[in-house]
């Protein structure tokens, strides 16, 4: 195994586009390439049985949450995604079908496939829709987790479309006025392509913060601020571990005054788009990704729920034009007037963009917990992480 | 004209469902009919020369916001349409028409006319598409201020479709990182069918507080709470006159703790959907409601920018199966587990539906400095308030 001290990515960056990601995410200390995590990563789908162009698309959603800086939802779950092969929770070799469609909608039933496969095939859908009625929106049930929305989202940019993405996950969150986890952390991402600019990516939780900044606080052992996490009783909380001891995360918002309302409302429309258009499981019902977590009892539909759109540009205006004013929206923005002369206004999805090249350069770090992780399930397998 | 004191609106209501509108709009103290106010604002939109149609649907989009207790929206916005006509902003016979399309897409010409009938337009253009394809989305140049969101994405309800309501607004709001205003407060509705429950109506600013409620406070003369403006500089003030002396509202999450990125990011979709894609302003440049603002320099389009969306239900699974399921869920919300015993969660659209019950039997409460402007705009027409 190659292992290379990380120094690149720990020296200042003030005067690069903040990610509120990046500053959480350099205490990282292995790096491995591309090539070798993508590699690794497709043995281990094949060696649990998916097909080789599965296990191939498989790998492709997983890297690129390690490339664009999301290493919550990157091969760090490579071990989980085994787990719920190995507890029956996930078939590896799915038969995804559409089992209800209009010209411009579907539902996709993903056959308890792993979602890092059905979301492909599902925006696949929505963007042949897409092309022959303008636009195309495909809800889904029975699947599992599918990495980060952004991927899926930008599968749109190279037709041309605009791509939604949406997916419910198991509850963490409490609505306003409940203590009660009812909702997940119901991620929205919406993929926007630009002329000469790099095209707009937004991909965020629709809480104040998603549970991967949660659990690095954990490790660091430091207080999380204010607006974050609710304890059981669902007082105002800046304990970092609140998850285990019964509280929960808190809507975008955070509390009333910051309309914690709203970040509820947004977390329920994901949901309800997801899964009560689709018929998978929904707010409490939703299967946990952790495969030693009971399922939850009573069950209403299938797996858990995505949504995807894909909205071809020239189907609202010429392509070019609409390119052309991106750019000059975008221009407007990272040129409006800074608070501070070292921070510009960032565009969404510019920090993901330049991480993603750096590491396509230099290398993708991982934490020594995850390198451990990987070489067990590698041992476990006969794969080498190499 | 009929004065009568308001008692009811003033007691206590704490065991009712929880709305922020609520809270702060409780001090008001005369009371009309809807047929009154109605009666009144269509006369006037006939003075200054809609058709009999348009006058009645403008009148409809208008007292919907009265009616649902979103009062900054409603007939205290009247004399603001006329003077927008009176400096030519606003063509109030507009030749509105299809300009792009596709079998799912349009976009709509509003030719400068009120947004108050240019949506609803647009709205059933979305919804003549989706009964042919199962979804329609029209995006919307040359508009005009259209009033509640939530009022056009509701007229889906009654065709079993979901529907999507997006605006743009003058900026007002300055993205994370910057102190200059460039997005406006650009609100998100949604509208969802259930069955023997009430319909989910999500309608929300993708800032933390809406203008509303900033004027509110204005006026009582109160400190704002933090996260809903900053000062000139980027600071986070609790001045409620901020605005007036160079600050900016904030994107929902109000700081970078909070996440106000996410606000920032939901408000430039909402920008991009309603303005990038129908060729109307964007950004900096979106032409101010107040007639006395100057417009801005430089506009790369036509008007103000919507966007909407009409799926229907049972292009995706039985509407039957589906409204089961969303009452399923608007129970298993409504019955999860309160911070306080007094006060359930509530789901979006249920405090608006409670007071329009209210209202439609009671009447609608208007401030004093309303009904002085409706009064002086009825001398200037020859129209009786009565």
């Amino acid at each position: 195994m190659q292992i290379k001290e990380i120094r690149s990515s720990t020296k200042d960056k003030s005067r690069e586009p903040y990610s509120p990601l990046l500053s959480y995410l350099r205490f990282m200390d292995q790096l491995f390439s591309h090539q070798q995590l993508s590699s690794f990563a497709k043995a281990i789908f094949l060696k649990i049985g998916c097909s080789e162009k599965d296990a191939e698309t498989a790998t492709e959603s997983l890297l690129c949450a390690d490339l664009r800086g999301v290493d919550s939802h990157g091969v760090a779950r490579l071990s989980g995604y085994v787990r719920l092969w190995e507890t029956q929770r996930l078939n590896a070799s799915p038969a995804m079908k559409v089992i209800h469609e209009t010209l411009s909608t579907a539902v996709v039933d993903g056959d308890a496939g792993p979602g890092l496969v059905v979301a492909p095939y599902a925006m696949q859908v929505a963007i042949d829709k897409a092309k022959n009625v303008g636009t195309g929106w495909v809800s889904v049930q029975n699947s599992t987790h599918f990495g980060i929305a952004g991927h899926h989202a930008m599968q749109a940019l190279k037709h041309d479309m605009i791509g939604i993405v949406m997916t419910n996950a198991s509850a963490l969150v409490a609505p306003t006025f409940s203590k009660q986890k009812m909702l997940g952390t119901n991620p929205i991402a919406v993929a926007i392509p630009a002329g000469k600019e790099q095209p707009f990516v937004a991909d965020f939780a629709t809480t104040t913060a998603a549970n991967g900044k949660l659990e690095i606080l954990q490790r660091k052992n430091k207080p999380v601020p204010r607006g974050w996490v609710q304890d059981k009783h669902g007082d105002s909380s800046t304990n970092a571990h609140e998850l285990k001891e019964g509280g929960s995360l808190l809507p975008l918002g955070g509390n009333r005054e910051g309309s914690s309302h709203k970040g509820y409302m947004l977390g329920s429309i994901v949901d309800i788009f997801s899964a009560v258009l689709s018929g998978a499981n929904f707010g409490p019902w939703v299967p946990p990704f952790p495969a030693y977590l009971p399922m939850p009892a009573g069950m209403p539909g299938k797996g858990i729920g995505h949504f995807f759109g894909a909205m071809r540009i020239d189907a609202f205006r010429p392509a070019a034009d609409f390119k052309d004013d991106m750019d000059k929206w975008i221009q407007a923005f990272k040129n409006s007037e800074p608070i501070n002369e070292a921070q510009r206004v960032i565009i969404p999805g510019e920090p993901e963009s330049v991480i993603e090249e750096e590491r396509r350069m230099n290398g993708i770090p991982l934490q020594l917990s995850v390198v451990d992780d990987l070489e067990k399930l590698g041992e476990k397998f006969g794969v080498d992480l190499k």
